[in-house]
């Protein structure tokens, strides 16, 4: 987005190609890159540089040096990449295009705060099989609504035109991310995490975006209609909105929890809950002799599980190993500070549940009854 | 990558769903984390922090505090992203993974240098329909190979499975790359760029990622073949592998330039030379009073252009707004200094043209003969 398109072209009157006649739209991805650019404007700060036509983004980091300088002094930058799976794909079968966009954030920068790093800015790739400017424009707002939660910039993009690789009406999203944390303040996880931790969990907003393959394979089988309502599921909402809500953005939370606390160190680690469920993200902020022993009693998990696990015929196990189950983000704390780390985060709008404990073991989470 | 996969799921011996059942492999992605991680790990300095199985990617910008903090005092990050556009086809058609990994890198980290940003590190996002642990460990061979030419450390990237998305066989790769320049050495063209500036080109290898879905109309049309061998265009090589050639990387001739003036800024303007030519992107370095005098009998266009046009029919101007024509990158540079910079360049490795100079104008590229 970053990139003005080349100059429109002529299409050739003789039998000659053109680039025009392979199916690439030039005036379409002009068309797109005008309606665009105020989303991106509405996430810039006094930080981001550069401008229109430009090959790349820019953005300050010392822009006040002294603010800076005081809370620096060896950053970090830190760095992640990733899409939104096949939740994609439910968003074009909805035809509801300005939400997926947030989804793609928020895997992005969830991942980001788990080493304790606040996002800096944001940049997105869609590759499509043929820009269409108003949907562009959908899923490019919905990824600044998701950079707005986040606190971050949306500095640049591409938008790649690529028939033969998309279907017809298909698109794929993937998102960078790069935030900074202080050296000596990374949430280490493996190095900090001790016996007797606690394991806070923070509430999700429905599937997030992990397991979508599943959830088609499931919508499928099941012969389940996007467009109904299922009273056990929603009486308000259809199948297709409680499916596609989006992906929740922990950024706010989590990095004002971690300012709030300048000497101590109360969160030794944490996870976000992405493919692998619980137990297969928790174990990556664990040393190899501590386990996590996380009891289900201590969260309901949401009607929309129960309603996949059903439909789909799926083993409670394997849901939990696919899905977030509820519970979108871990944070193993200090006993000595649960209490306070669970009120702050709750006053902060969170739903916490006290999930459990950090126990001898090897490594894994182990789910109790 | 930087993410291990979930764990190892058992097949459902029940009629119930499971993941494994939808047609994602976690075994495969297993496979393919073990193979990988040795190519993230040569493109690793002492700047590159974290550990297997970390959420993010981390790289330590202060590494060392008195070296960064001479070097910077207002740093400036700069970050973008690009794909490799529908050459992945040809890529995937040849079935030779382990180039467009370079070309993946090449496209972002060209892009970054624009600006004068020296590339600190690079992600990768590879969307595919299934993971094929082979053809992933050569396609991150590739981005390594372009990392270690760019001189940036891969710390991270994301292997999405989505069948449903792509077809089998199919993958699309997208980059992600982050720098840093001093505020005061940013490469601005639009204020700096004055008449008079002598504007020099380099060489390119070949077609590099732009215009990829012409040229496949092009092959496709004319019934030429990959494999074979045509006289006219390359005695010693296929066309599929002329087509295939990595994309140039200018990283380390032009940030070496770039460092080697201090105090005086011969250079006013850059541009990487991608989708719409020389007439699409020089014009981006240019204010709106000034244009660029290019006379195309500077330097002589490579024969797999004039090859793709013959077997095309494309028109010679069409040819000169869709691919490279033989220049993949330009700077704007004060005429004082004009052959110093060409110097330095070619001593770098680089053929340097002299294309023409700047002349007032409206900002556009006037292509003379």
């Amino acid at each position: 987005m970053a990139k003005p398109s080349p100059p429109k072209q002529k299409t050739s009157k003789k039998s000659g190609l053109t680039y025009a006649d392979t199916g690439v739209s030039i005036a379409a991805g002009d068309a797109m890159v005008g309606k665009i650019q105020h989303h991106l404007h509405r996430t810039h700060g006094p930080r981001v540089l550069g401008r229109e036509g430009a090959f790349a983004g820019m953005f300050r980091l010392d822009y006040n040096e002294k603010l800076f300088k005081r809370n620096y002094k060896d950053p970090v930058l830190v760095g992640c990449t990733d899409g939104v799976g096949t939740k994609v794909l439910m968003a074009i079968e909805m035809g509801v295009h300005d939400t997926i966009g947030q989804d793609c954030v928020a895997m992005n920068v969830n991942d980001l705060i788990v080493q304790g790093a606040e996002p800096l800015f944001f940049l997105d790739y869609i590759g499509t099989h043929a820009v269409d400017p108003a949907h562009m424009e959908r899923i490019v707002k919905g990824v600044a609504d998701g950079c707005t939660k986040a606190g971050c910039a949306l500095i640049g993009g591409e938008t790649a035109e690529m028939p033969d690789v998309y279907k017809k009406g298909d698109y794929d999203v993937a998102g960078f991310t790069v935030g900074v944390v202080e050296l000596k303040k990374i949430v280490e996880g493996e190095a900090r995490v001790e016996k007797g931790d606690v394991i806070l969990g923070l509430a999700s907003d429905g599937v997030h975006s992990n397991g979508y393959t599943l959830v088609r394979a499931i919508v499928k089988r099941a012969r389940l209609k996007l467009g109904n309502t299922y009273p056990e599921l929603d009486p308000e909402r259809t199948l297709g909105e409680v499916l596609l809500q989006p992906t929740r953005i922990y950024v706010k939370p989590i990095i004002g929890l971690l300012r709030g606390y300048k000497r101590v160190k109360p969160v030794s680690g944490m996870a976000h809950i992405t493919g692998g469920g619980l137990v297969g993200n928790v174990n990556r902020a664990l040393p190899d002799h501590l386990d996590a022993k996380i009891s289900r009693k201590t969260w309901e998990v949401p009607p929309v599980f129960d309603f996949l696990q059903k439909h789909g015929g799926v083993e409670r196990d394997e849901m939990f190993r696919v899905f977030n189950m509820g519970v979108g983000y871990t944070l193993i704390v200090r006993p000595h500070f649960a209490d306070a780390v669970a009120q702050k985060l709750a006053r902060a709008g969170e739903t916490v549940y006290r999930l459990g404990e950090v126990v001898s073991g090897t490594g894994r989470v182990r789910m109790g009854a």
